[in-house]
Order: C-alpha cells, then structure tokens, then sequence
C-alpha cells in the first residue's frame, strides 16, 4: 500500500460565473464540489494505477464531513484524523467565457496539540504496512514549521521511501531531514535555492539533504537529479487545458514508479504522461485514461550529464 | 408572533481577501459564516425590537445543517422545512484594502413538489398564530413563479396581514394576490411598472394590487403610498458602510410598527432609522442599537400629497 498524508486536506468547491468582475454581484451557474488536497490526488490517480492507496491527514467539521462523505464511495482509504476544527475549502471561480479561473484558498483549521499526537500515532501505524509514503502540501495553523522534517525521519526510521511535495520553509526544513524524493516546481526550487537554473538548483536542493530532487518545468517536463545523474523527460508537445493536479499525477507516477522498482527512464515517463493527461482532462484534477496511454510511449528521456 | 418566509434561505459567508484579482490565485484571511436570506435577517431584527420571531421556509443538506446549527444559540424560532436538497451559500469576499464587495449567490436547491406541500402545510399552521407574515427573498429552483400569489392569497384567507419583499416575476404574480405591503427597491420598482419616477412607479404598483406601497429609495429614505397619502421619510444625512440587510431591517421595522398599530410615521421612521443604523454596523445584516436610538428622533417625515 501508498501512504499520503495531506495535513490540509480541503473541499475543492468550483463555480461557474458568465465572467468574474471584482466589486459586482455574481448569480452563480454550475455548483460542483470534491474531495481535494494534494495528497488526496495523489491517492486518487495511484489507485486508477492500480495501487492500494491509503489517505491521512486531519478532516474535521461539517466541511470534514462532507469531503469523508465524497470520499467514501472512491478507491481510497480514508485514514483522516478527526478534529474539532472545520477542515477549509478551495473556491476556483470559472468564468464560462474565457474558461479562466480565480482561486480562493481558506487558510484551514487550527490543529490542536492533541490532534497533531493523534496523527503521529496513526502515521507511525500506517507506516508499518506502507511501501511508500508521499508527504503533501501547505501546513495548517498550528501545525510547527518542521512538522514535515518529522514525518521525514519518522519514515526513515520505518524503512519506508518518502517523497516530500511541498513549499517554503516547510520544504526548507524537510529536505534537511533527507527525504528520499523532492519534487518542487520551478518557482518552488527557485525559492529554496535562490537559482532559476533548474540543473544548478537541482543539485543545490540534493546537497541540502535530498536523496533525488525532481523539478516539475511545466512544458519543459521533468528534471531529475539522481545520485548517479540527471535525466530530462519532455512531453511530445505543448499540452493546453486545466493544470490543476498536474503535479499530483506527476507524484503518483513517480511513487507508483518507485513501489514498481521501474529503472528512472520509466518512472519519469510515466510521470510525464500522467501530468499532461491531467492538464488534458476537462474535470480538474482527474486524467485522462485514453490520452495517457497515447502519450506514454511518446515522452523524450534523456540523459544529461553526470551528476555534479 | 409575528412569521418570516425564506424559500431560497441561504448560509453567507464572507471571505477577506487583500484585493480580489480575477484569474489569480488568493489567500483568504478571516472566513466567517452566519445564517442568511432575507427572512431570516428579517427575524433577527424583530427579535432585537422585542418581537416574537418565527422563520420558515426550507434547508437540507450539510450546508443547511450548518445553517440550522447557527440560528439554534438565535432567539429567533427555527420553522424550516427540511429538503433532501443541499442550501445554497451566498458568497462576500471582501478586499480588505478598500471594503469593496464582491458577491456570488449560489442558485439554491430544487425544491420537489412534495417537499413544497410539506411546506404549505407548516405555514398554513403558523399563520394561526402570526399576528403578521413577511415572505422574503428569491424562489428556490422548483418552486413556481405564483408561489408568493398563493401565500399572499393563504395569509389573507387566515387574515393575517402580509408583506411581499421580493422581485421580478414573483413580485408580479405575488402583487396580484393583494397583500398588504410590498417594499420594492427603486430598480424592484421600476422593472414593475416600468417607471423609475417613484411616486409615479408607487401609485402603479397599489393599482396593480397592492394596498400599500412602501419604496426603499437608498439615502432618500422610504416613500410609502397608502390608501390615504404618501408620506416620505428621509434620515438626517447619508450614512457610509455596508448596505447588506438595510432593507430586510426597514421591512422588520414596517412589520413591528404594523403589529403595534403605530401610526404611519412612525412605522417609517422606525424603519429608515434601523435601515440606516444597519449600514453603519460593522458586520453586514446587523445593525447598531445606538445609532438606532440615536437616528429615531432625527428622520424627517413629511406628507407628501393625497394618493392619486
């Protein structure tokens, strides 16, 4: 089984509005609503992959409640910890003209000290079945700072492959802990090592503590930065459409990959396949089987030199 | 008691934000929620001047049950009717830098036949104890357009008197039916009769059913047309702030001053001052009980001429 932990998990609300105008009044169309968090996705496209995946992370609420009701009948397993505050929402405003979105991000649910052992306790369980585990996303309040570099060494000590998908000072202090995959994008890397150059950022990060940093380059594809070397995998073409979760599936292709034990040249195909099938597909955060079976055989590896 | 009708009841939540951009992406400040719709903030008033508040009208869904959870600590009764579909939540986001609002209303549940006879049923049960009706607000998707002709036609053959505080074709089916009140806005007016000249526009509406008119006309106040006369009643200067639930606090001020048979300048005098101490009130829907007191002996109330 795959673990992810997603501490901030969310329900992802979408409205469909004729075009958004700051300061008006809005009647809004189309009302959809679903599970969302990044590890959420990840355990969504694992399990269309054919893995056994398992979610935990903290839900609570009556927003809580109704994402464990919309995750209920899914493939996933719900290990979500319960708390007394009400788990935030995500609203991506979609103005039906232009097919552009405005997002809105609630800040999320204070987590108690209590709660945060709670989860502890449940992680460390989990960890014990677990054949990976994909750590994801922003920190809620409450939550300390190095909270990530915990789950890290915490993974370490259980034998289990981690992957650490997250972003400022959380990511700053966990890759410290020497996670065994990071997978930044480019503006995220950029911020941790003060370079635009992915291949010289890459190796920077990979001093910093991580075993393999991969850079997710949006149309450039994936950068990877293996102790051995550096690869690139480079979708066939530019993808257009929604990019939303596009870096969700590139983590359940590179943790799927990993649990296969597939050599990195595949692993990173798939990744590149999976992403560009999520920007194709018209629902947020989904994939598209069909364009992601096209696309696998089509993505460039190469190798770029030697590692520094 | 006096009774307030929501169809379309809703759960308003108010998002801050710095400034809302479209198509970028947004931290949320402070999320706050509270039980809303127009008969609902109705209700509040009326509980405020000492009335007996009853509300009806639907909810359902986990949305519906937050509603309910948040009016149980209100000294307002709780009368909805419960639906399987899910209430609807209206949205405010605030930019923090300039107070500016910017709105998104949710459509509303289906409301099933079924669901709309349970609900007759309740309100043709409370009207034997309301001492005054106000039905308020939006339909819900489902209801017929002559929904509001049929309570206005119920309330009178119960002999309660009845308020009608809605819009559009409901406002003109509703106005059919002859109640007692109707407190169109100046654009609710003119969509009616097709004249933005409020006087003009008043005497229409009374022609097409309604025995008295009363026209929320911004900072000029109130403009009633009864029977007898048109009075205007205008605050002692424009007062800034948020302008949400101005007019749900001069319908509960027309409908407490109805209920203690005040006389007609009083009742509008009542109302304009809640109108306009509710737009100084820091959170929308509330009003400011000292500004209130204050206000009441400062509103201008003139006669205006003998109806046409």
């Amino acid at each position: 089984m795959i673990l992810t932990v997603t501490l901030n998990a969310a329900l992802d609300i979408t409205y469909q509005v004729a075009a958004l105008t700051p300061h008006a009044s809005h009647r809004v169309g189309e009302v959809r609503e679903r599970p969302g968090g990044k590890g959420l996705n990840v355990a969504r496209v694992l399990t269309a992959l054919g893995h056994e995946a398992v979610v935990t992370g903290f839900a609570g609420g009556p927003v809580g409640a109704v994402l464990r009701d919309l995750l209920a009948p899914l493939p996933v397993q719900d290990a979500l910890v319960p708390i007394a505050g009400n788990t935030r929402r995500t609203l991506a405003v979609v103005d039906t003209s232009t097919g552009n979105t405005t997002q809105l991000n609630e800040p999320g649910p204070a987590v108690t000290a209590d709660e945060w052992t709670a989860f502890l306790d449940m992680y460390t369980a989990l960890l014990g079945r677990a054949g990976a585990v994909a750590l994801c996303g922003s920190l809620p309040p409450g939550i300390h700072v190095g909270a990530y570099a915990e789950l890290v060494r915490r993974a370490r000590t259980a034998g289990v492959p981690v992957l650490l998908d997250t972003s400022g000072e959380p990511l700053r202090r966990g890759i410290a802990a020497r996670p065994d995959l990071v997978k930044p994008n480019a503006d995220e890397l950029a911020q941790l090592t003060g370079s635009r150059e992915p291949r010289r950022a890459a190796h920077d990060a990979r001093r910093r503590g991580a075993h393999t940093v991969v850079a997710s380059l949006g149309p450039d594809g994936l950068l990877a930065a293996t102790p051995d070397t550096v690869w690139q995998a480079i979708p066939p073409a530019t993808v257009k459409g929604n990019p939303t979760g596009a870096g969700d599936s590139a983590v359940a292709g590179l943790l799927s990959g990993l649990v296969e034990q597939l050599p990195w040249p595949e692993r990173l195909s798939r990744a590149v396949a999976l992403s560009a099938a999520t920007v194709l597909a018209p629902a947020a955060g989904e994939f598209d089987a069909t364009a992601y079976e096209n696309l696998l055989p089509q993505i460039a590896v190469t190798e770029r030199a030697a590692a520094a």
